[in-house]
Order: structure tokens, then sequence, then C-alpha cells
């Protein structure tokens, strides 16, 4: 049914939906069952240490004979910058006062070390069907050993020069992320946010702009948004948001529940969770640090100091502090496990398919 | 060969195409070229005195007996502010001394009336057979009048929560404006440009929300964007940036360079250019003065102490003051007569529709 069968061919999957990794929220669990529902089910390693990885990995190779994807971050590491920290944690002080932590409160170390030799190892071993970055490409030497064990790789661009960029490196696909979507921008060669356009208007510029399949990201959610995509030259879509409704998502019940009464214009990009711009739901601590701002320290560090703050609040039930990442869509969010979600996504993408053709 | 025929018959036009009214870039050639080719053309009359109403109706009326829109804005009127004219000229002082301007330059008053009396009664007599407006509706009795002489009434909106808004008060169609789109944003029951979905998100959510027939609008310049705005659930589009690269366009010809080597991630939605956020080229002035802020004046006064300015840097060669409008999809305008752009989107659309239906 697919009009593009470059992606079904490259990865050698049934349908060209790809599960979006979504760091924190997802784990083999849901890979598992998009797999087997005929889409490529995502493994996000970023925020798992080595026997993680293996256990995640291992656990979708028992369970499944389907190709799956394996998910890492290659961001520039955190520079230490105890000033900076301090200020961080000054700014959120009214807050921890609020929530009555002490000036003993604990703050933990929240950093998360780009892919690397030891990742790399364990993609050699176990050897996925395709590896996805984001945040850019790691070294050329580790990119150099994925690829030779016929690993597929693939990183999202959110603006045609980091589509270039990534087709020069020897990427087999590109996502370019619309500024609709959930979660973090995978930027690496720009840092302004403003600049980067919808996935209407992104897609069709990367499309011409390389030679490799491209997949569309950013405010896809049902079978109109798939039939888009493809229309404006995508050969697949990656699907975040619409994932996190299902029973297999590890999101708590607060960011569940603001998924399901979610309107169009209540998600925004902020630094103020991590250090790097995601988008999500706006909150109180978004409205009163600001969106986007010097404040924050580099990613993922800012988020230690909030931790305290996030785990007090939400267990009064206030999610002000939570990082509840959701994108433009999510009010097209309907609850259903995920395999049923591929297969709905699939069979309303062929209804649209249908429909435009009879015409 | 349209999958969705509610706006070709809304409007008896032949093709479900509007050409967006683009206030001071266009004029009566252009909306005649389109609705020439079976498109609907627009004339944007919100900088045009009643003469200028007339004149511009009656040469389409002459030229063409196809349908055509008429255009009016609906802003709140500029509140007289002269502590923050001042405030502005002040901010612009550093460059009217890099170009030489001398502290006695003249600063005209540039101030817009929204649709009132005198337009409407013009309309009465002349009937346009669609009248959109941009910044919401007029006042009732106003819209009662339009809409008792027959004409299709249609509204921009930037969110679902507006569009259900103007559906309430009677629009027979509704564009959902994307936040890829260029020229001015239709908001008028927010001011936050970052809660502002893009057109993939919009589109399906504005669909969903209202029964008349949705026009699609934003990063929209060939076939396969208007195909990808059909599957998703819209009825039409209205594309502007593509229209401006034509040679019945009025932009000027600096404007035409950077329209003619556009890239994806040049443009910005700022207040900078005349008080209200529009989409277009990043110019040294949104660099200095900052995208969106509080310091130029009310709409569209902010626009009167730039104009010396702009019209010395552009005698120079210079468009740092200029609001080069452009959407986030000007990388894909191609040049061509109003008319053969019309035909071209047909047969690119076609063509998609017969490309998705052919797996």
């Amino acid at each position: 049914m697919w009009p593009d069968r470059r992606l079904v061919d490259l990865f050698g999957v049934t349908h060209p939906i790809i599960q979006a990794p979504m760091a924190g929220s997802v784990d083999a669990t849901m890979a598992v069952a998009v797999c087997e529902a005929g889409g490529l089910g995502s493994l996000p390693c970023a925020t798992l240490n080595g026997d993680q990885m293996r256990a995640g990995i291992g656990i979708i190779q028992q369970q499944t004979t389907q190709p799956f994807n394996a998910n890492f971050f290659c961001h520039d590491p955190a520079k230490p910058d105890a000033a900076q920290d301090a200020q961080w944690r000054a700014r959120l002080d009214p807050y921890y006062k609020e929530f009555g932590l002490g000036d003993d409160t604990p703050v933990p170390t929240v950093d998360l070390p780009p892919f690397g030799e030891d990742a790399c190892a364990i993609i050699e071993d176990l050897k996925p069907a395709v590896v996805s970055f984001h945040f850019g490409l790691p070294e050329q030497s580790l990119l150099d050993r994925v690829r030779a064990v016929g690993c597929k790789i693939v990183c999202s661009a959110n603006t045609v020069r980091e589509a270039r960029w990534l087709e020069e490196r020897g990427c087999h696909a590109i996502i370019a992320q619309g500024s609709e979507a959930g979660g973090h921008r995978g930027m690496f060669l720009s840092e302004d946010i403003t600049e980067q356009a919808g996935t209407m208007a992104l897609v069709p510029q990367v499309v011409d702009a390389v030679q490799v399949p491209v997949i569309a990201a950013g405010g896809i959610a049902d079978g109109r948004g798939i039939a888009a995509a493809f229309a404006l030259g995508a050969s697949g879509v990656q699907i975040g948001t619409a994932c996190l409704s299902t029973p297999e998502s590890l999101v708590s019940d607060l960011h569940r529940d603001a998924l399901s009464g979610a309107e169009d214009d209540q998600t925004v990009i902020t630094n103020a969770w991590t250090g790097r711009p995601a988008r999500g739901f706006r909150t109180q601590l978004v409205n009163d640090v600001g969106a986007i701002t010097d404040a924050p320290p580099d990613f993922p560090t800012a988020s230690g100091a909030l931790r305290p703050l996030k785990n007090k609040a939400e267990s009064e039930g206030s999610a002000a502090f939570s990082s509840l990442l959701a994108g433009q869509a999510a009010g097209l969010n309907r609850v259903a496990g995920a395999g049923a979600l591929v297969s709905m996504l699939v069979s309303e993408a062929a209804e649209q398919f249908e429909r435009l053709s009879r015409s």
C-alpha cells in the first residue's frame, strides 16, 4: 500500500512507521509491540547504562525477529560550571522553600555520556538493524564501526543544512523533524529555534536537498498526517507523542492526563527542563523562568536541581516542574495498545490514500 | 480531480486554490490572473482607501467573470501613544544617524482603519463572491451586512479556539494558518506566537473542531503541499509566498532576490516591522531590536518611523529595515506568471493524488 517503498526496503519492515525513541518514556515492551505490528520499534538507549542497554536489546531480540532501532544522543558533554549550577539552584530556591525542601536537600547530579566507545561495542555485538542518533552524529571512527556491522544509520535534521551535513557523512536515511515535534529538538548546527521550519515546509525542502529517504516527524498522529507526509515526498514517518498514550508508555499519570486533555496551543519549546530546547506542555516553571533563556546549565545537568522539586510537586499532584514532553498534535492522541495503534495508523493511511485517489 | 469539493462548491471556483491577499504586494492584476486560471484571486483592501478599493474591484470585475475575494483587516485601531512613538524613534536613532537622516527627518504617520462602515458600503455595492478577514472579524452588524448581500465570509484562525470562535459567528470557511505562513499572523484571541502550531498539526485539529470547510495555509508552495493539505482534511489551500515570485507581484527587487535565494531557516516571526507578529526574512533590524519585544508601537504605526530608514537603506541596496515577508517554504518558489503558477500547482497536485493512489 505504500506509495514510496524506499524505507520499507532499507529497513526490512512491513510499514514505514517508526516509533520515536523517547528516552525515559519507552522501554523494550513498546518496541516489541511496534515491531510485531510491522513498524520499526525503537529502544531509547541514551539514558541507559551498558547493562540496561544489553537487557533492553536482549528482550527485543528474544521477543521479535523483526528489525528494530537503537537510539543514542550525540550531544556535546556538559561542561562542569559550578557557578552556573549554583545560580540555577538559587533561581529555583523560592520553589524549594515553597515545597518545604530545605537548603540541605541533596541536588542529584544528572549527566549523560554521548554515544561512545562502550555503547559502540554493544552495538557491534548485538547489531540492531537500525541505529538512530539525535543531536548530530558521533565521531567518524565510531560511525564507521556502526556502519561496518551493517546497521542502517539514521539521524534527525531540523534544517536543510543539517540534512545535507548528515547525508555527506553517510546517513542511510534522515529524519526531518518539523517544529511541531514533541521532545528535544535534534538541532546541532544552529542554536536558534525561531528559525526552524514546520513539517509542511521542512519535509519537501529536505526531500529536494538529499538523495536518501526522508522520514517526516512532527505533528503526525494519525493516518491523515501519514498520508500528508508521503504527499510531501517522505518515505516514512516517525511518530512519538501518539505513542505516549499507549499502555506501554512509561509516562506518569500526570503526563497521561495532560495528553488526554491536550489542545493545539498548549505546548512550547523550552530549555528550562534540561538545558536543551524541547517541546512539551507549558508549565509554571516555563512561565516563570521563560521558555528559552541562559539560566539553565548545560544539557542535561539542568534537570538535576529540578528533580527534588519535580518529585515533591508530583507527589502533591502538580506537574509544575515536570517535563511533560509532547508535540503540537497531542490533541489527536487516542488510547490504544502500541501494536493496535500501528495497525490503526496503517489502515487510516490506506483510507486516506484511497480517498485522495477517488477524485 | 479534487478529493474534497466543498470549497469548490461554496465559492464556485474551478480549483480550491486561494491566492493569499498580501497587502502592499498584490493588486488586481494578480487577482485577475489567478481567477482566470480557475483559482480564487484576492484583492487586499486593507491598505486601500475607498477609491482605490472601487478601482481595484472594478478592474477585476471588468477582466474576469470568475468569483474573487476581497480581504480586510479587523485589528484593534492603534491607540495614540506619543511616549512610545518617541521611544521607538529614539531606538531607531542610531540608524537614522548611520544613514545620514537628520533629526528633522519627517516621520510619516502610518495608520490603517479596520474594516468599517465605508468599506462595508463598498462591499454591499460591489458584492465580491468572497470576503475574507484577518485579525478576527468586524462587529456583528457589519458582518451581517456582508452576509446579507451574499458574500461568503472567510477568516484566518491560528488556533482551534479561534476556529471555533469564527464558526460560532457564522464564517462559511476557515483558514487554518500554520506557523510556517509568511506575513502577519492572523491571531486575535491570543498574543503568544510560541503556542501556535505548524500546519501539519493545526489543520487536522481544526478540521475535527469545526463543520465548515477548512483552508490550509502555511508552508504550501507546490503540488506536494496541496496534496498534503487535502490528506490532512483541508478542502482547499491558501498560497501566499509562492505568488510573490510571479511577475504580477509588486514586491521590490530586494524582496524578489531574497525569495530566489531562500532557504528553509531564513525567516522569523517578528513584531519589529509593524507592531504585530509577521513572518519574513530575518534582517538587521530584527537581529538588533529582537524578534518579539515591547518596543514597537501598536500595529501598524511602528512602520512609520521605519519608513525613512527603509527607503534610504533600500536606495543603497540594503533591506536591513524592510519587511521582506515570506513563509518557511519560500525555498520552493518558482518564477512563473500567476496564472501559469495556478495551472502548475493544479497539475502537480493531480500528479501527487495519482502517485499516492498507485500503491
